[in-house]
């Protein structure tokens, strides 16, 4: 079912190489387009071409590596952006030309001190601008997530007829709840009349901590491209993360969705991004967090020794993460206690366990967290006084 | 309207607390507690007694000094468990006993190798047991996530006969999407006769990076408590983050609900428990991550000087973080340079901040993000020339 794939975009090199500290040279940038390639993104953002010649000459090296993904240069709707984005992009096999402008009335009256009808004017010319040069348009309506609804259909549905192949509608403050991004979406595909002529993109931006749901969300309601990066880089609060949409697609199979994604390649390519651009990701960051699929608490582990699945719902291999980890701490129950002396060789009876788990509970008391090393020393001085 | 109170029941000092490292002393503990109770939480979740003396000790200690949020020790659905945590809670104000046990087929299943039946005696046992102790009882249906509804609604009936006061609804494994997680709880308020006799709780894992929508999704269809930790801590990809929920309930008021969080001490409170659990908090992080507030692409930062409000949803005060940041990089414009150079004392015009710009761009190219000494070494060599 063609309909049913979600094409993923990914914007680590623009929204999250624009971060404060990621800059990234144009050697590293090709790498990283490299990787991203292999992890089966579909369309890779490889920068904004005219904002520094930097910038240029990345996309402009990218599109020249990059063999089956499509390359995107950002634009705003001007002239000369998209001039310079096409020149940046004619090495690329499948380019794309992303322009677009805001559309609340906030940033029609703030930013630009015009009125709807003159930017609904302006947006169609744009997307005529970069027709004139490649095939693949996708237009941004910025702030559609504050833009009224009614507005909005107007503009996807005169970008489409200018000749938009993908329309984007960003989030771009963060600010919408799921529900109410998802009835957006919903709005768009049964008031514009030839929505069928493009695909609908959800940018959502994690101010409040709901790129991801109001992805899904908008997925759920008909769009059918997610635009993301690696570890949820971005400005501000970042992006929707690439990772977490790609594994709730995957594991929530009820939905009818697919992706290109090699979920394996996911945390190697999370430790890459964040060494190269130098963000730490947060232990308890979903799917690629060092912790993710770390148990420490005694209830947990005694469960997950039972059966894994108790208590976790993504097997660590099928995201390349290294395998789960039983931590002993304070927290931790006889069965994990157990279960590691006898990985570590010693053959104790429940009886021995009990003794030796107080023993344990003192240094969990003192210490984070008690390694094997520790375990060696209480486990061979009970096993000589036992003897 | 009281009903539209949403109980914020943090869970950092026990779901936090037992990850790998997370783990503190008593004094910190206490210290944290103090913090949370300002905060304006309404339940401290202060350990889990049974677990370990240290742990008997500090709920002991925090009940001791906690003066208006209710204090809270976990058990499992075991005796022996709900009388030392009653013990360690004898001089709380307000002292909550939380017990539960696994509902899902798979807990009753591998954990228990029990029946439905069974476990359904054994949590209504379970809240008596707690009931001799305390008036104020919260049960947990572990793994209600992946529970059938109508053995979950049959649960939850028969633990509010038995006297729980707050019924919690595990997403234990961060298994749930957003509707899936509403669907439940709505089912529970439509089907459960004598729910009005309880509130009902989201504890809401984030595996999947939707435990803030998990959440919201979970009152807007009748939940009244959410239960969370500071950055999100807790097992795996963690807890629902405390300051998420807070600032979508206090920025949405369209939801019609409030908490009595101060959302000024959110991100000192979260740098505290950063530094004393030694859990870095990643700077694309909502709400509290050091680049939550910072603007660094050219069409932001332009936004952003004309009016705020384009590109901020939330003014960064009114969570007590540092004000707005621009950060100057290879992706700043025109308008952000020329309004920093006139912050350091420069008087530039407009074709001074054109000539100015390109030095500017060599710099940003080579350089993450430039320095105000940066600028001014450029901005005094373009004085002295054009003087």
């Amino acid at each position: 079912m063609a309909e049913n794939k979600i094409f993923i975009f990914d914007t680590t090199l623009r929204d999250g190489e624009q971060v404060p500290g990621c800059k990234l040279n144009t050697a590293e940038k090709i790498e990283l387009a490299l990787q991203l390639e292999e992890l089966g993104v579909d369309i890779i953002e490889a920068g904004f071409p005219i904002s520094s010649p930097g910038d240029f000459s990345s996309v402009n090296e990218i599109s020249k590596a990059i063999k089956n993904a499509s390359v995107c240069g950002l634009t705003r709707a001007v002239q000369k952006d998209i001039e310079v984005a096409a020149d940046a992009l004619k090495y690329a096999k499948r380019p794309r030309i992303h322009t677009g402008i805001g559309t609340s009335d906030l940033h029609i009256k703030a930013k630009f001190n015009a009125t709807r009808e003159e930017i609904l004017e302006r947006a169609k010319q744009a997307v005529k601008w970069a027709k004139n040069f490649v095939d693949d348009v996708e237009f941004y309506a910025e702030d559609a997530g504050r833009t009224e609804n009614e507005y909005l259909a107007r503009v996807t549905e005169a970008v489409i007829e200018a000749g938009a192949t993908t329309v984007n509608i960003p989030d771009t403050t963060g600010y919408c709840l799921p529900h109410q991004y998802g009835e957006k979406i919903a709005y768009l595909m049964n008031h514009v009349p030839n929505i069928d002529k493009a695909v609908i993109s959800c940018h959502c931006h994690n101010d409040l901590g709901l790129a991801t749901a109001n992805s899904i969300s908008g997925i759920i309601n008909g769009a059918r491209q997610i635009e993301c990066t690696i570890n949820g880089l971005g400005e501000r609060a970042g992006n929707t993360s690439l990772e977490e949409v790609a594994m709730i697609i995957q594991q929530h199979k009820t939905l009818g969705f697919y992706t290109g994604i090699q979920s394996r390649l996911l945390n190697p390519l999370s430790r890459t991004v964040s060494d190269v651009m130098r963000m730490p990701v947060q232990p308890n960051k979903a799917i690629v967090g060092s912790n993710a699929f770390s148990h420490s608490s005694g209830i947990h582990q005694d469960g997950f020794l039972k059966d894994a699945l108790t208590y976790e719902i993504i097997n660590p291999e099928e995201v390349g993460a290294d395998s789960s980890k039983i931590v002993l701490t304070a927290r931790s129950g006889r069965s994990a206690l157990a279960f590691r002396f006898q990985k570590l060789g010693f053959q104790f009876d429940r009886n021995d366990v009990d003794t030796l788990y107080n023993e344990f509970l003192k240094i969990a008391d003192s210490k984070k967290e008690v390694s094997d090393d520790d375990l060696q020393i209480i486990g061979k001085s009970h096993s000589a006084q036992t003897a």
